[in-house]
C-alpha cells in the first residue's frame, strides 16, 4: 500500500475525540504516512478496532492500541506527531516533541496566534508556552504553503477561521473589500463541539433545533482577525462580526460573508464589471487549489457536497439593490476545517505530494 | 367545548398543505371557531382523517371531508374564509368571498404589499386584483391590531417577515438603529418550501445539507422593506441585505438581524446605557403582548423553545468591539410564520380573546 | 382556566428529565390541577422558564420555582404526587408520602411488578420497598381503570411496555393468538435514554445512526411478562422475545409484535374471517377508548402521527404466506409511554374527566 | 492512478438515482476501470460536475458529459456496463448489450430470480426477457464468487436480500437453524426509496417519522426466498416473515432476524456450546472475507460503522430464556446493499483484486 516514498512514522495525541478519529481515519489510509502510536487516557490498553469499530476492517486496527499519552516514548516512535487535544493541553506535548527533533502539527488553538496577550483575553488563561509562538505556522496551506514546508510547529487553524479566512483574503489583498464592516455568519454541524458528554449536546437537545450562540465574542475571532490583519490580507487591523449557529448535522459549515466592495457599483455594467474583477482575483488566487473548488453559474455551497473531503466550496454575489458583496463558503468542519488540512501541511511538512491520503 | 361566545364558521381553502394542515389542527381546537369546511383538489371526497391520520382523534375528523374549493358555496357556509394557496391564486377566490361579506384571510403573498408594480417585480406575474390592496391590512397583530380588528380581508404575513419585522420595527420606530446597512440572515426549516414532491425537498437533499438560497433577492424582500420604510417603522425607503438559508429541521426560524445603533458607543458604560435604552425599547413595545418573549439573561434564541407555538423569542447583544448590534428571533414558521398568526388575525377580526386557540 | 371541579394541587418530584418536563408542561395546561411543586437537586432555585424557557410563556414559570426534594413539606403542599425518578430511588420518597395520605404515581420501574425477587433479576438490587408492591396498581387505564380510580399509588408502565401490552393483551383474552413465540421488535426515540450526558446519547452518536441494544434481556421484560401472564391477558406463564433499537428521532416508539394465530388459516376466505375476528376482538376492547386508535384500510401506524399526544396507533395484517398475524403500533414515549399515561392515571385517581388535559 | 492491471472501460446507464451516482463515486476513483459514459435521460447534456457538484474535485467531471442511454453506441465504448434502472427497463438494454459481447451488471430486480411466473406474481408485469434468467448469477460475492468470475450477466442482489442472506445462509447451511419460522424485521434509511419526487419520501414527512411499510409482503421477498431455498442454503422451500421499516436516516441497513435454532439449548453449558457452533460457523464462512465484518465481545451492529463502506456487520444473540437464536446485521445500502457490492462483482468478472476500489 506504501507508494515509493520513503514513508514517515506519525502518531495522534488525543486520538479519542472527533478531529483525532477523524485524523486517524485519514492516516490508517495514507500512502506514506504510517500510523504507529495512537493515544487516549480513558482508552488506554484498547486496539483502534475496539474504540472504533468502523476501522476494524482495517488490518492495523486490531493490533494498534491506544496508550497513555507520553512525549518522551512518542519522539521515538514517530517522525511526526498530531496533537488532536483541547487548548491550553497541547503546549505540554509541543515542547519536548519539538525538543526531540519531532515535526509537530497542533490541531487546539494553542500555536496559533502570534500573541499571547490576545490568547489570555481569548482563552481565559496564561499561554503555556509563548516562546513556541513565534516559532509556529498557521496551517493554512493555501496562504501558507512554502512556510508551512519548512516548519517544525505547524498550528492548524479552527474550523470557523478557515471557512472565513480562505474566501477573504484573496478579497482583502486584492484590495476588492473595504476591511471595515465585515460579517461572518456561519452554521456549524454538532461534532465542531468536541466529543464532550454534555448535556447541551445531547441528540434531544440539538436535533430540531437550530441556535446561535458564543455571540458576540467566539474564541476563535482571535485568529480570525490576527490573520485577517496581516500583511498577506488587510495589512491593517480588522475587527470582525462573526455569529456562529449550531444546526443539527454532524458535520459541515457553511459561512455567509457580508462585504463591502471598494468600488461602488449602480449599475448592471459597473456590476458585471466588479463580478469580472472578483472571479479573476478567486480564479488568480485558487484556481488551481486542488481542495478550493470555485462554483459557477448558479450554484451554491452546500456542505453535503464536501461532508467527508478536504474541499471548500465557494460562491459569491454581488446585490444590485444594497451595493454589498455576499461571499458564501462550506467545508467539512472535521476534514477541512480540521484534520483533512493537518494531514494537507503533514504532506507539504513531509514531501509528499499535498493531495497525498486526501483524495 | 364552545365557549360562552358566539362561535364564528370557519373555512380553509386549501387545507392540504402544511400552512393549512397547521390551520386545520389550530381551528379543530379553537374554543369560539366551528370549522365548517377544508377544500383541496387532490383530497376531494376523503374525511380529515383519512388525509390526516393525525386528527383521527377529533370527532370531527371522521365526518368533515374535503370539498373541491368553491367560493360561492363557501360563502354560504362560513363567516370567515382562510386562503392557504400560492401567489397569484388566492384572488380568484378572495373576491367572490369579500363581496359575498365573508371575512378573508390569506396566508398567500397576494395581499401584502400596497403596490401592484412592486408585486410584479418580485413575483413575476401581475397582480390578479391589484384594487383590493388598497382594502387588505397587513396581519402583524403586534403593530397592526387597531386595523385588524376592523378588516376584511388581511394579508398574513410571511414566514421570514415576520421573524425580521418583529424585532426591527420598534428600533427603527425608535430611531435607536440606523435604517441603512440593515442584514438579515436566517435560517429556515424545510417545511418553509411546502409540500411540494420536489426533489430538492426530498429526505436525503436536506438531511446532513446545510444551504443558502434566493441570494440576493428572495420574495420576501418586497414586503419586509414594504413595511419596514411605513411610518409605523423607519419612515424612509429601506433597503435590506437578506439571505435565507435551508436547514435539516421540519420546523423553524432563526433569524440574525446585523444592525447599526445611530448612538455610537465606545465604553462599557456607553454600551450600557445604549442597551438600557433597546430593553425599554422592546419592554415598551412587547412587554404584554402573549405572543413575543424577550429574553432575558444569558438566554439566546433556539427554535425549539418555540416549535408547536405561536411566540417568537427575541435577544439581542451590543459589540463593544464591532458598536454593532446583533438582535436574534426564533419562531415556528407554519405558527407564528404562518398559520398560529392567521388565527390570532381571526380572533381580533371576530372580538375574541387575542389568546384564543393559541395557548 | 380551572373548570368548576374541584382542582387537586400536584406536584412532581424529579422534574428536570424528559419525562419530568413533559409532564410538568400537560399539568401547566390541566383544566383541574395546579402545579404546586417541582424539585430538581441540580435546579434548585431556578424558576421554571429560567430551567424550560419553553414554558416562559406561561405566567406560572416566573414564579414557580424547582426546589430540593422533601417528601415532608411535598406531603403538605400537594395533593398527588408525581415521581420522575430513576428506579431504586423513587421509594424513598413514596413511602413517607402515602404514610402521609398523599396519592403517588411512579413513573419509574419501582412499582410495576409484583414480585421483588423479579425485581432483583432485572434491576440487579434489591426491592426498596417490598410491602409497597401489593399495594401499587399497574397504571395502564385502558386495562386498570377501575382499580386506578381506587388506587394510592400508581406504578405507570414504562414506554416500551405500554406498546407493546395494549395491543396484545386483547388478542391474548380473547384466545386468538398463542401464548408462546411471540416476538416484540421496538424503535425507539433517543428521549428514551433520558437526559443524561452520556457520549452514547450525543447527537454525532444517534444521528445518521440505527442499532439495537439491551439484547436479549431488556429490564423492560419483567414488566411485560408479568402483565401478559396474568388472568387478564394470556393467564398463563409467558416468555417474550424483545430487541429494542434506538432510531435518530426525539421521541417516538414503533413496535412490530409477530405473532401465532390460534386459528390456522390457509385461504383467503379462512384470513378473511379470522380477520374479522381480530378486528372484533380490538373494537369491543378499545371502540370507545378516547386514546388508542385502530386504523382501517391501508394505514399502517407513524410515529409523526402520534409525537406530542396521548393517543396509541394499532394496526394489523394476517400474512396468508406465513400463517402469521403482524401488530404494528405507535406511540409518544414521553406521553402515551410516560407522562401523559400518567395523567391519564391523574385524572382516574381523582374523578376528573379521563381525558382532561390530554386532548 | 491506474495500476498495472489492463484497465476496463465501464459505463453506467441510469446514473442520477441514488445507486447510480453512488456507482460513479466508486468507479471514478477506482484504480482499474475507466468510466467512459454515464447516461441519464433527464441530465442529458450536463457534465458529472454539474449534475452532482460533489464529484467537482475529480478532473474527469468537467469532461464526462451525461449521454442518453443507447445501448448500441454504449457497447462499443465500455467493456462492462452498469444498469441502475427500475425493474422492467434493465432488460431492454442487457440483451443489446450481451449480444454485443459487453458484461452486463445490473442492480435492478430484473434478473435476479431463476423463475418468470414468481417475478410476475411479485413485480405485477410479465418478465420482459425471461430467456436470460438462466444466464444471470446472482451477485452475492461471498456465496457465488466462483460463477461471478465466469458470469456475462451478474444480478446485484437487493438491498434488504443482502442484509438477510448473508447472515442466515451460512446458519441454514450447517442446518444449525430450522428453515421454518424465519422472521426478518429491517429498518432502512430514505435513500432505498431512490431519488423520486414523491410526497412520502420529502424531508418533513420522513423526518421525526418511524414506520413500517410494505406488510406483509414485500418484492424483495421473492429473491430472499428464492436464494434461502437453494440448496447452498436450506435445500428446501423456505418462507419467510419480513417486514421492512423506514428511518430517518440516509443511509444504512439495520437487520434483526429471530431464527429457532434446531438443537434445543436449556442450560447456560447448552447455550455456550451452541455458541461456539454458530461462532465457528460464522468464522469458517466469513472469517477472511474482507467485507463481512463478525462483531465480539458486547458490539452489536450500527450502521454507521458502515455507511460509506462496502462492509456489513454481524452479530448474534442466543436467549437462554426463549431458546432463540437472535441475529443482526448492518450495511449501507447504497454500497454493500447495492452499488459496493455490483463493482465487488465486477472485480471479480474483470480478474481485479476483490476489494479493489472498495477500500
Amino acid at each position: 500500500m506504501k507508494g515509493n516514498m520513503k514513508a514517515k512514522k506519525v502518531a495522534v495525541i488525543g486520538a479519542s475525540g472527533y478531529s483525532g478519529e477523524e485524523l486517524v481515519r485519514l492516516l490508517l489510509y495514507h500512502p506514506h504516512a504510517e500510523l504507529v502510536a495512537v493515544t487516549s487516557r480513558q482508552n488506554a490498553g484498547q486496539t483502534l478496532a475496539q474504540v472504533f469499530p468502523k476501522f476494524a476492517s482495517h488490518p492495523k486496527s486490531k493490533t494498534l492500541r491506544f496508550s497513555e499519552p507520553n512525549a518522551e516514548r512518542l519522539a521515538k516512535q514517530a517522525d511526526v506527531v498530531f496533537l488532536a487535544l483541547p487548548h491550553g493541553v497541547a503546549a505540554e506535548y509541543a515542547v519536548p516533541l519539538l525538543d526531540a527533533g519531532c515535526g509537530v502539527i497542533d490541531l487546539s488553538a494553542d500555536f496559533r496566534l502570534k500573541s499571547a496577550e490576545i490568547y489570555q483575553e481569548f482563552y481565559a488563561h496564561d499561554h503555556p508556552a509563548p516562546d513556541l509562538l513565534k516559532k509556529a505556522v498557521y496551517g493554512l496551506p493555501e496562504i501558507y504553503r512554502e512556510q508551512i514546508k519548512k516548519a517544525s510547529l505547524v498550528a492548524s487553524p479552527g474550523c470557523y477561521p478557515t471557512s472565513i479566512l480562505l474566501p477573504l483574503i484573496p478579497l482583502l489583498k486584492a484590495g476588492l473589500v473595504k476591511t471595515t464592516g465585515i460579517i461572518a455568519d456561519s452554521l456549524s454541524g454538532v461534532s465542531g463541539a468536541g466529543r464532550k458528554a454534555e448535556a447541551d449536546y445531547l441528540f434531544c437537545e440539538c436535533n430540531e433545533s437550530v441556535r446561535p450562540y458564543g455571540v458576540p465574542k467566539h474564541r476563535h475571532l482571535s485568529e480570525i482577525e490576527e490573520q485577517l490583519s496581516l500583511s498577506l490580507a488587510a495589512d491593517t487591523k480588522v475587527i470582525l462580526q462573526f455569529t456562529p449557529h449550531l444546526i443539527p448535522v454532524n458535520r459541515g459549515i457553511l459561512t455567509t460573508l457580508y462585504l463591502a466592495p471598494e468600488k461602488h457599483f449602480s449599475t448592471t455594467a459597473e456590476m458585471n464589471a466588479l463580478n469580472e474583477q472578483i472571479s479573476t482575483c478567486y480564479t488568480t488566487a485558487y484556481g488551481k487549489e486542488p481542495f478550493v473548488r470555485l462554483l459557477e453559474g448558479k450554484a451554491l455551497p452546500d456542505t453535503k457536497n464536501v461532508v467527508g473531503t478536504n474541499v471548500i466550496e465557494i460562491a459569491w454575489r454581488l446585490d444590485l439593490r444594497t451595493g454589498r458583496l455576499v461571499v458564501m463558503s462550506a467545508e467539512d468542519n472535521l476534514v477541512k476545517g480540521a484534520s483533512g488540512q493537518a494531514v494537507q501541511s503533514l504532506n507539504l511538512l513531509c514531501g509528499f505530494p499535498e493531495t497525498a491520503g486526501l483524495i
